[in-house]
This record gives C-alpha cells, sequence and structure tokens, in this order.
C-alpha cells in the first residue's frame, strides 16, 4: 500500500498545537483550512505555512473538509466541537486535541457519533499560540485517540492515517481510561510542581526564603509548575473526577511516607525509595521488540457496529502499537480488517488478544501478505 | 589581602563529595590527606587527584590537619565525625558535608564545640563514588555553615576561606533552619517524586500502564524518584522533624486543591496555578546586585564568644552574600570583623542588619578601605 491521500483537512482554532498541526499536515502535502476566531492568527499561519487557506466562518472551513481538527482551548471546546460537528459533511471525520476526553466524548449527540473519534496528541511545549508551533512537533509522539463503538470504520481509518502522516503514533484507548491515565502523568505532576512552589515561596523561616535556598534540581523538578494558569484551570475541572481520585490516592502515599517517618521505620522508607527507582526503570526502558520484522494480522469481521473500536482499543489498552490499518468490505456481511504491527513477540500478543475477543485471525509475514480488498 | 593559605586539609570519606572537594582543594594548591574505610578507594583517589596522600587512619589523617571535613554517608556520619573530633588537633576546624544539620550540631560534645562548624553544600550528582566527582561541582553553589555561639571565630574564618577557595558561597544559617529549608527544597521533592513514580507504577486502567503512557516531562519531573535508597532513607530520617512538617503542610495543600476541584471553583483552581507561577518567577530572578561595586563593613565586635556566629548568620538569613571575611584582634577586649559583599543596596542592608543586632559599624569601597590587624 503506498501513503494514503490526505486531506483536505480543516482546523478549528490555530494555536500551538493546531497551528503545529497544520505545518506538519502542509509539510506532508495536504490542503489545511484553517479558521480562529482571531482572523489576524489564521492570516499569521499562512504565512507561517500552518495553513494553505483561511476560512471566514467554522462552515467555511468546513466546506468539503474530509477530516476536521478542533484545536480550541479545552475550556470552550465543547461549544466549537458542536458547532464543528453540525457544520461537517457527512463524509467528514471530526477530531479534537483536548487533554481530557470522557466528558467531550460524552457531550457527542447521538448523530453525530458515527464520524466522532476523540483525539489526544501526548507532546506541546512551554508557549502557547501559532507562533510556537513546530510541524516536528508530533514526531514519535503518541497520539491517544477514542473510538466510541459507534464511529463508522472508514472514518478511524482515515483519522488514523492522518495521525501517522505527521508522524506520531495513534493509540486507541477507552475515554476514562485515558482520562485516568492523565490524570497521573500529567494532571497530578501539575497540581504537586505548583503546590510545592507555592509552599517555597510561603516557607521563610528567620526571613531565609526557601526558593532563594533551592539547588538547580528544584527548577528542574518544578518546571511546570504556574504555566498557563486559565488553561490549567480549564484542564484540571475537565478531568475532575479522575484527578480528584488521584489525587486522594497520592495523599494516601504521603501519608504512608509519614507514618514510617514517624516511627523511624527505615527498612519502609527504603522500600519506598526502591519501589520507585523500580519505576523508574520502567520509564527508561526501550519497549521496542528486538525482532523489528512487520507482520500482518488479517481478522475476519462481522459488519456490526463497534468491531473496529473494540479490536483497536484492546490493542491500544496492551500497548501494541498498529503501524497500519486497512478494512476491506468482502460482502455486506463482513470483510477483513488488516492490522500492520511490528515485532514477532507483539505479533502473538497481538493475535491472542484479538482472538481472544472471539475474532479469527491468520498472521503473514507483512512483506509476503496478501494486498485483500 | 591576596588569597589566604589552605590546608593542610584532611577529608574522612572520599566518596562523589569528598572526592571532588578533594580534586577542587588539590586543584587550589592544598595539601590533602585522605582516609575511607575502603582503602582502595583512597588509593584511588591519590590517582585521580582527589587526595596528595593517603592516611592508613583517621588519626594518620588528622595529625597536622587545620582544615578537616568528614565526608561519611549520613547514616554513619555521627560516629566518624566523634572519631575525627577526638582525634583532630587543638587548633583544626572540623566540619561535615551532611544534608541534615540539627542532629548533627547537636550531636558535637561541648568540649569540641569551638573548633566544630557543620556544612552542607548544595550540590551533588545522580552517580556516587570519588569516580563520578568533579573538581569544578562546588563553583558557584551555595555551601550553607551552621556555626554555633561557641566556635572560634579564626575556625570560622579558615572554614569560610577553604570553602570560597574550591568556588563555592559560604552562607551561615541556623542548624534549625537549614533543615526546614532542605525539607522543602530537598527532601519533599524527592518524596514527592518517588510517591508519583510509584502510584504510576501502581496504575494500569484496563492494563494500560501509566508509566508507558507518560510524556517526556513526566521522566524531567521524577528525574530524582528512585535515587540510592539506603542513602535516602537515612537523609530522611536525619530531618525527621522537619520533614514530616513539611509532608503534613504540602499534604494540607493538596487537600485545598482538591476542595476547589470538588466544588469546581475556577478561580480558586486559576489563583493556586497564578500564584505558582509567581514563585518560579522568583526561581528564575536574578538577584545579582545591579551596582557591582564591592564594599566592606567594619564592624567594631566585643571579644566575648557567639558574637562572629551571630551577625554571619544573621546576614545569611537576610541572603547577604559575604565574599570575604576577616577578623582583626586589636586588643583583649575586642577588634574589627571586615565583612566584605558587593552591590551598594546589599551594603546597605548588611549595614543595617548589623547595626540593629548593636554593633557599631562603618562602610568602606573596599578599593579604598583600611586593611586592618
Amino acid at each position: 500500500m503506498g501513503p494514503k491521500p490526505l486531506g483536505p483537512v480543516a482546523i478549528v482554532g490555530v494555536g500551538l498545537m493546531g497551528g503545529s498541526l497544520g505545518r506538519a499536515l502542509v509539510a506532508a502535502g495536504a490542503r489545511v483550512v484553517g479558521v480562529d476566531p482571531d482572523p489576524a492568527v489564521a492570516r499569521d499561519a499562512v504565512t507561517l505555512g500552518a495553513l494553505t487557506d483561511v476560512a471566514a466562518s467554522v462552515p467555511e472551513a468546513l466546506d468539503g473538509a474530509s477530516v476536521a481538527f478542533v484545536g480550541a482551548p479545552i475550556g470552550v471546546i465543547d461549544g466549537v466541537l458542536r458547532e464543528v460537528l453540525d457544520a461537517a459533511p457527512e463524509d467528514c471525520v471530526v477530531s479534537d486535541l483536548g487533554s481530557a476526553k470522557a466528558g467531550i466524548v460524552d457531550g457527542v449527540p447521538q448523530r453525530h457519533r458515527q464520524r466522532f473519534v476523540g483525539g489526544h496528541p501526548i507532546c506541546g511545549g512551554e508557549r502557547s499560540g501559532v507562533g510556537a508551533g513546530r510541524p516536528d512537533m508530533f514526531r514519535g509522539a503518541t497520539w491517544f485517540l477514542t473510538p466510541t463503538p459507534e464511529v463508522r470504520p472508514a472514518m478511524f481509518q482515515r483519522l488514523h492515517s492522518h495521525i501517522q502522516a505527521v508522524g506520531a503514533r495513534p493509540v486507541a484507548i477507552d475515554a476514562e481510561v485515558h482520562d485516568r491515565l492523565m490524570a497521573l502523568v500529567s494532571h497530578v505532576p501539575h497540581v504537586l510542581a505548583s503546590a510545592l512552589v507555592d509552599q517555597g515561596a510561603a516557607t521563610t523561616p528567620a526571613g531565609r526564603e526557601a526558593l532563594r535556598s533551592a539547588g538547580p534540581s528544584f527548577a528542574d523538578l518544578t518546571r511546570v509548575a504556574g504555566s498557563n494558569p486559565p488553561l490549567w484551570a480549564d484542564i484540571f475541572l475537565a478531568n475532575r473526577d479522575a484527578l480528584l481520585d488521584a489525587l486522594r490516592d497520592y495523599r494516601g502515599r504521603i501519608e504512608e511516607v509519614e507514618r514510617h517517618l514517624a516511627a523511624a521505620d527505615r527498612g519502609a522508607l527504603e522500600q519506598f525509595v526502591a519501589r520507585a527507582a523500580q519505576g523508574r526503570e520502567r520509564l527508561r526502558r526501550d519497549w521496542a521488540d528486538p525482532d523489528g520484522r512487520a507482520w500482518r494480522l488479517v481478522v475476519s469481521v462481522p459488519n456490526r457496529p463497534g468491531v473496529l473500536s473494540e479490536i483497536v482499543t484492546a490493542l491500544g489498552h496492551a500497548h501494541v502499537n498498529i503501524e497500519d490499518l486497512a478494512l476491506h468490505q468482502s460482502s455486506p456481511e463482513g470483510g477483513e480488517l488488516h492490522l500492520t504491527v511490528v515485532g514477532g513477540d507483539t505479533a502473538s500478543d497481538a493475535e491472542a488478544r484479538v482472538r481472544g475477543l472471539g475474532y479469527a485471525v491468520s498472521r503473514f509475514d507483512a512483506a509476503e501478505a496478501p494486498e485483500g480488498g
């Protein structure tokens, strides 16, 4: 299979993320039409190569689009997304870039669900605005997608290939699972860093300021603290339930350390740090499968809603990266889903998981596999 | 005043910190005699240029020393320090490099207090051992000193100039104040980072591992997590009271964020992040006094115990860096303390604070100031 055709793409909201995505898609050869509440921003985006065309309104931007990305800030995303879904052509897949997903996905009306897939690329920058964007921002980044059972497979497939075209790795995931993960790896760390800086600023024993006694590692540890207060207040609220759960859990872990300290339990303190050392090892680990061969899994799938989202989400939860994905309808009753994965162990794992869901699956060396279709 | 004579220096415990200090002092021209529980380590240290001579025992290392540094790990520092104090010549100033101070200082017997000053350089590295040491480790670093009223001024002065000789900034501070600051800027952050990694490792919603869903900023934020479990268990215990207080305070701050979240109080969440932004600004701020002139303060001091430690500790608490310090005894009743500070505002602040303690003080342009004594 050669590269799949891209676009035309509509980008609604051309800030740091939307603008970087536009740059990457323009560089990949797509026509990218953008619209922003500030018309000057959209015009700048053309100059910067982040858009090929500017639209004066959301409906104009969506006219003829085959893929639409909503790049609005999370605090206003629901309203903008509704506007985009109402304006988008029947055959246009719509996604967003918001950093919490369950609330957004739940808010999409049933009639739009067949062509909506929530999305969240795990990348970004400290500065905001289209001028701070970079076309390579998505290269190698995980890009979470939260397909619901209602989404049409062709829509998911098209979005998947656009995300791969900008160098990211699409990973399907349940929206609630996504939000719990993000609470832990992004939102809790922001709260912790801000609370730490705040405590430092508030503590001046004998007049000596804690923040002026910090070494360079304190500055590294609190790098994210205090970034963009209105945006982060909205992110925290958008992921309120998962963040509350994670903060309560976290607080319990601190209390446990306090108990070990109060009891002067050296062994327990050492174990606490040693467990973290094991966790750090997992963070640093290179997960690439040493067998770098590409394998194609051919899955027989019935023609009923939810099959694709079920399979790709199960593989996403299991850390199986899908390098390529294509659905070939062979009859009104069903067809074949072709999934390409890299590495022998990864392929075996993927095969077992898909079979575990009740589907017949065959495995081929991708270099020799049938093209299907 | 030209450079003051250095050493001979004894270093007891030649690990990362002791070894780096040795390298820096050897480079500055001092004779540095070292001893380590592992004789091979001390021999390696000579090869690496971290010592000029190896001693077979603590008394042998201390023989003829004018300054001694205890570089033992904090878990065993009290015993080693006692051994060093017992062996040190009457005219040898003894210090340590431990990262908590009140417990160590309190444990020094009264008879040794006139020549002991607790110390803690704010620098280090991720690896341990003499091989990981660097002679420039102390350059520009704050080096906390905790002089008690009993310390002889000449002892403090000699230690001060040795610390300056390796490029560090000696800052006098009360031991309890030091421990509260370190709890906040070093020990709490270690606990937080380890707890965060631990929570990440323990959380796998739908089988998806949180740690494998983290972006690069999570890795940065948790860089210190899990480092050297036995050492950090000892550090936590050595600063148990201050760390417990700081963790409880911290936990209260997280609870406050939870309340704002539960109440969906966007304004309060935004304020929380904005306060952290102000704190980050203070961290980043360049505190150098724009007037780069050196000023000498000449303080008339009576010849009674505690005067020097009182003055330098008050200036340390007030963030006044003392660039140079010399005590000139002019009569049995007292003499002059000469303090050099940089910047006109800094000099005015220092002058006012010393006068506020009840001492007569005069200020001179350092280029024209009397040499005294």
